[in-house]
């Protein structure tokens, strides 16, 4: 059963050989459940190391779980949450955010996939007003669904932004991996260093066989959070296992390894597409996403044998994905078969 | 860092050996994300063929995970679930029930940690009447919280009280393959064939390294449920891993082999401790729970060397659970530390 | 369309002239709506007269509107509340406090419709335990549901074991006012002072057209419980009107002439039922509702006339009502049918 | 306490005196609660007189009340639900819809505050897709907010469209009578017949004390809003006084008066501020709304007299309401105020 790999989605690969070792290598004896063991303990410190010590860290099962349980310890009923049209929370989530937390999600035009100030600026209004949800939030992802990411100025003004009207900065950081080897920088200097207060960390669509982390920056907002945590049902009983994986992913900095391979991968993907003159790149490739308009008849015949999605029928855009895995190989195959396809007119 | 196995829950223990295997083996190339995938089809398989084919299968996370979203395909927020007052729904996931489905949980005095139907009976009332929270489910708990198994009379009497009053029988099976290996009987002989409508499968607390089976006979109450699951937090992207690990599960029995090792390790800790007349089993131990009253003063040091937890400190009664794990060494260590404690006066 | 009185319900009555005329009065003109109006602020001043200066006052139309505005305000959907199994937030408000805060609501059986300290002890636990329920509030009726009034110390009881575990006692005076007259004192001397915390002020069942207060002894509480109310659907536009009401219901203490009837006619139906061997009264009648257990064979042809609910078919127990306009000549109609339809044997 | 009519908005008027005198000729012996009474039975059948026979009525008590029981009633917690950027449930609700339903709501760009199919196409995708939620309603105001009238034809394309993709058209009438006199129809010719399927029909902004009406035109749907209703806290115990209200507000077509009047009373507004060279209307003046940009110097000294609302406070545009009470000297007096000011430079 061997499955072609293909650009559907940098969670369609599997798990890296060294973080599938340190689940091997934790499953030894009985540890109490819940996070009270050392590899969680272990985990929660190579946060601290990498975000500040009065960083506030739980662990949960998954994306979604991540943002919900980051925006409900910051939110009541009776907040907005403002985010780009474009983003995770707003289109791919089923209402996850509006069913647990109660709140109003406000969606704002991106630009290139980001939330910018300009935009958030009309919906910042009606406060103290009690027929109008009150805003509380601004939700940003990066990378963003877009696949382009925030340089830190721009995050340190929808911080501000945010800071000044007593609101809060949430990040997405499903992919904030890829972030870091786009921007280069350590994970804490375009976050809790531009003003992030409640952060997503991804580990799944990078290697991780699953487990995501939230992460507060202000450790007073979270006296609560372990019983959202709980009553959200992302309350792992056997938890070392995600300690134990950010552990291997925290280890000899295989998440730069994987982000990085990940992003030179789409790179590579990109600067061979440029090359075909009858696709089209529809937003700058800053991480590990490829988006392009291709001539509509090529597109079922390219899923065939590298699976991607459609990410907007009218214009026949699409998504392609790179991961850890991916190969300089599977890239060449893939635009050589586009070639062919578009030659066999 | 090894750790001393305890008697604190079947979720202390780790990930048995082939069920590791099995995900390792499932770590190849790329699937389809969120259950479109060969590895999770095989797995819906395998419960159809254990429990009929017109059963609708979903898999999520956890336990609480998998109540929520039986609970919630079966209810609107003005439905009430009857439950035991002892049961993992109303005592131990804070308010999740609750908070996701909106419905009123009546809780009722179990006898030995099961629900009765003469338990149930005065409230099944207030049909129709609008001021009323409707009579929905009746939930039990197999293996009951106190270790208890039900017979299968016992749940076709239950669920015969349910349909008469067009309401479900929801089981929570946490811990169903201990139960299975108690009754001697298959899967599908005390769940679906004695009424019960929608069952939690439970895999972790038996071997597996996280998720749980939501099961519907009847595939009418499940057009929406993948919306739910999905709203729920529950929709697991890299599902390929579970369905891997329900295989190997299901593979020569291996629940089996697990829970009834489990098992007969608690009877071994039973028949034991009964010869210590200082101690008082205080239920039947039928599956992998041993609840006992123990003099206080030896609750400390036991607990230093074999952790678990003080079940109801008024009544000095503890609760030991044993494991897939569970040596049979490590029940005569712990007998013969509680006879040297008892002795140390 | 004149229509014969009966004992169905308090809110069967109507509206008292008092509170008509005041309506009428106040329908001169425009004022702001949703509560910044003269005739609110003039409420709200008499509310603090009666309470105490620093205490919070909310109009809402209803009395589950009244409980969950309050219950809202000092929960959050990972706490519980305790109540009687008899409370109506428990058995009668379609599990709108369930919908509305998330909470887990915990029954426990009471003592004459009351919530004893007994009772709720063994569920003071789980503190700090995130798999739990956090308690959270004790929420008592006052009259309770059995019509049995709560004594001061017995209020301060619960109150003192609410406050030393960090919880709020809440109180649902649906009937404030007969429980007031019942025991011969001012509202505060059994409510604030007695330590209550929240509470819900009816009016619509002494003699209002819709109206109830939900107050606060605490400012610091209700910082955001505008816009809970809001959200909650509980803003009336024309809120001048609730003020207008309740302005009248101060009045020449309107409430205690309305409620000393309606308690004094059920003292009356009970001393001549209480001649009737064949009717045995199973509660103390210390507010206008009498309890009695009938023989069966004339509950129909009694209701025929004289509209009353069955509380207990079962035990054949119903429930008789007195209001703020039954008249002596009711109650006598009323005695005289019953010892008639007893005879017709 | 006299106090000046504004053009606030037509909630702050009072109580006609017609429906003031229906009130008071209800007040008469009991009844039975929650609406088995014959006054809500009469209203009940004015409404299936206009409504046609198949008409299924829920009484409410206030406008946010009536949106959320009928959202409510169609939608489950993985819908969306799709209305202006300035509808009422948007904007003016404190996320009523979506702490109740759960749904995520979509806002489009309206075009004079209306709805359009263009703007609506585009969310109309993810259909089966568990990650997106489901879109189920298009939901509209008529009035609209911004004082505009959306012809039948245009209901009748969204209706279209909605049922097209198996979703519902809601329909906010919080000022439906004022619509009706504009277009000159009967209340039914553009809801029902135009293919609204849930109906919010709003009394109080047109001379009622408070009460709306929830219609929904295929009964099918509410086998279970009345416990929808009873857990949205939205049940009054004494609708009688509800029905009452209705009897007088249809009686001699006294909404079509109270409306014909308040939509006249805008016109002449209109048409006497048009002749003002500073003042410019912003939106067509179909109903009983006049939105215009005036000269900031001018709005303070203007709402100290005749009090109103800033619309957008970037343009200096003002919302001015008449209402069933504004007399022709009232606007005579405010424009001759606007003139004076507009002098006094």
């Amino acid at each position: 059963m061997t499955i072609r790999k293909g650009f559907a989605s940098d969670n369609n690969s599997g798990i890296h050989p060294a973080i599938l070792k340190a689940i091997e290598a934790a499953n030894q004896g009985h540890v109490t459940g819940y996070g009270n063991d050392p590899y969680t303990e272990k985990a929660v410190e190579l946060f601290k190391e990498r975000f500040g010590d009065n960083t506030e860290v739980f662990f949960v099962f998954n994306g979604t779980g991540a943002n919900v349980l980051g925006l409900s310890t910051v939110t009541q009923s009776y907040h907005s949450i403002i985010c780009a049209e474009t983003a995770h929370i707003q289109e791919d989530e089923c209402g996850a955010v509006e069913k647990f937390t109660g709140c109003k999600l406000i969606p704002v035009e991106p630009v290139q996939g980001k939330v910018t100030p300009e935009a958030v600026l009309p919906h910042l209004k009606g406060f103290e007003f009690e027929h109008h949800s009150q805003p509380r939030v601004i939700s940003i992802s990066q990378v963003t669904e877009m696949g382009t990411v925030y340089q830190p100025n721009e995050i340190i003004a929808l911080a501000d932004l945010a800071h000044k009207h007593n609101m809060f900065l949430h990040m997405d950081g499903a992919r904030l991996s890829n972030a870091a080897v786009a921007l280069n920088l350590d994970f804490r200097a375009f976050t809790r260093d531009c003003g992030v207060d409640v952060l997503s960390f991804g580990g799944t669509k990078n290697g991780m066989l699953s487990g995501e982390a939230v992460l507060f920056f202000n450790p007073e907002l979270t006296k609560y959070t372990k019983y959202i945590r709980k009553q959200s049902m992302q309350l792992y009983s056997k938890m070392r296992f995600v300690g134990a994986q950010f552990q291997a992913y925290f280890k000899d900095d295989l998440w730069k390894q994987n982000a990085s391979h990940s992003n030179r991968m789409a790179q590579l993907l990109e600067s061979e597409v440029a090359k075909i003159p009858e696709i089209k790149i529809t937003h700058p490739v800053e991480a590990n996403g490829v988006f392009a308009i291709v001539p509509p008849r090529i597109v079922e015949p390219l899923k065939e044998q590298f699976y991607f999605y459609m990410w907007d029928e009218a214009r026949s855009e699409v998504r392609w994905m790179t991961s850890f895995d991916t190969t300089e190989d599977e890239i060449h195959d893939f635009v050589k078969l586009i070639k062919q396809l578009l030659k066999n007119e």
